[in-house]
């Protein structure tokens, strides 16, 4: 009997690695995950991780065969193989990703940018199938973001588009620092540790009483603010309006720079529906042109959050096998 | 003998329309204009443009055949042949061009925005020749900008993609009006106009002596204010810093989104040479993510001032005849 033919799809997230065994068709066989924030070293913790792959395929049996391995990774450079100076893992400067990974597998081994691979995941499996023109916004500890232009992932010139995460909210004068060694970027605000320092901004202006103030930075969570708005909280409430003010804002450059027909939310934050989307939404509107105003779909991930950047990373190598 | 064949390339600009009889290679026969801002309305406009075209090819004899007409406008949609809400244009609304155009004549005419045009020129006969992901920004009256990725002009789902001109400098706040309706785009600090208006800004705040404190806000312009800076003159030295400053910072925003190759300025303010690309390439490098500083070229156009976008809206004739 032939066997089933499997890609290894690896999502690496600033505290989980999440890995699934994905087939052509796009269901997930079996899935399991290492803590990513545990290794301090980059080569411990990728065989680790291989070796957890092999246990999974064990437990799944060997009538699968992995035909390669699809890895999406913040500052994931497709050209190279490497993570260039993630600001979210615990690993610095570049990193040799693929080549690390090699020393485990003679299968192909792609890397790329952990929203890039939302992107095509979203593309092939979620609400943008048909679609030519759209942008995926992932919202998790950090901001992440994959263009999708005449139906191709754009990768730039050096393999590096689509950070929007890292582009500054107004020219100097910003007070908050980024894990990138600047400041004012998007991410600071819009992502689930950019909304817990709007909340402690907030909190720290108002008088207004709040549930969340008996808890400190360490134990708050996106979830627990998510939680308290939907409660009525003020403070929450305002909190969120805060983060779709900074992502509405930026949203609209992207739609000036591409003009695309949807922009997706996709990720933790996104899961607050309408306490995002809404401000999201009036605040792009407000900073649009007059042409593209009422045209551009704001829509939720059609994506489980765990599962998209899986089938995405998995996503690639099947479309490079079948390229060839 | 066969005639020669000639695309009539016509760039719409606020003040003028200049067009050109453009062969293959990317000669141009013969070039006129008329004044844009003389016509209160768009039919007067097209039937006197289309006379003083037919008038200059009876002047370089019928032994010329035209094969149709590529026109590049603000807010030029190729996809539905309109120019709509044209901030700078004397017509308002959503102006359905190639209809008006095509009363006239039964040759193809395309339409679309001046600044795409420009960098299909850039790609074709100037500096970009080669490159597959870059950018142009025109500065004239306005700011506009055409993306390449791939190899191919972006123009996004609805036609509009490439309006950096149209986005905000910070979120709220900002006092200066733009032509569009709203408050604080790009362009109003970066262009011939928007150069003039910081000079102004930085003569009422400061106390230093300035020869172009004895001009009008009308008397004013862009060429005279980079005589001045040439001279030493520390205002317009000043205004050129500012102008840099905003460029700068939103040109980051387009190389996180899209990771070109090169950015290319071309227009009026780029004959400034040092004056305007020495502070813009500095605020563009202190607001790029450590991926890609020092890597994006900021580059002269190599198509001089008065021809390229004539050049490009040929141009996107010859590519749509040779890819039927």
């Amino acid at each position: 009997m032939e066997k089933k033919k499997v890609v290894v799809g690896i999502d690496i997230g600033g505290t989980n690695t999440v890995f699934g065994f994905v087939d052509r068709e796009g269901h997930i066989l079996t899935e399991d995950k290492i803590k990513t924030n545990y290794y301090d070293e980059v080569e411990v913790y990728i065989a680790a991780l291989y070796e957890k792959i092999m246990v999974a395929q064990t437990k799944i049996g060997f009538d699968v065969e992995i035909i390669g391995f699809g890895i999406g990774a913040p500052m994931g450079n497709i050209n190279k193989g490497t993570i260039e100076y993630p600001a979210d893992l615990p690993w610095k400067g570049i990193i040799p990703l693929a080549d690390i990974f090699k020393r485990h597998t003679s299968l192909p081994v792609i890397v790329t940018n952990d929203a890039n691979a939302a992107a095509v995941g979203e593309m092939i499996y979620g609400g943008a199938r048909g679609m030519k023109n759209f942008v995926v916004i992932t919202l998790g500890t950090g901001l992440g973001s994959g263009f999708v232009i005449d139906g191709k992932l754009v990768y730039g010139h050096d393999g590096f588009a689509g950070e929007i995460g890292h582009t500054a909210i107004r020219p100097g004068e910003s007070n908050r620092d980024c894990g990138c060694g600047r400041k004012g970027c998007l991410e600071t605000y819009v992502s689930a540790t950019g909304i817990k320092r709007s909340l402690l901004k907030i909190m720290a202006d108002s008088i207004q009483p709040s549930n969340l103030r008996k808890y400190s930075f360490e134990e708050l969570d996106a979830e627990m603010i998510h939680d308290a708005a939907k409660e009525g909280d003020a403070i929450a409430i305002r909190a969120f309006e805060h983060t779709g003010r900074m992502l509405g804002f930026k949203l609209a450059d992207v739609v000036a720079h591409t003009n695309p027909e949807a922009i997706f939310l996709f990720g933790g934050l996104a899961l607050a529906k309408d306490l995002i989307f809404e401000p999201t939404k009036r605040y792009m509107e407000q900073n649009l042109l007059n042409i593209y105003r009422g045209k551009v779909k704001l829509l939720e991930s059609e994506l489980s959050t765990q599962n998209a950047a899986v089938l995405g990373a998995s996503s690639l190598v099947w479309s490079i096998k079948e390229q060839k």
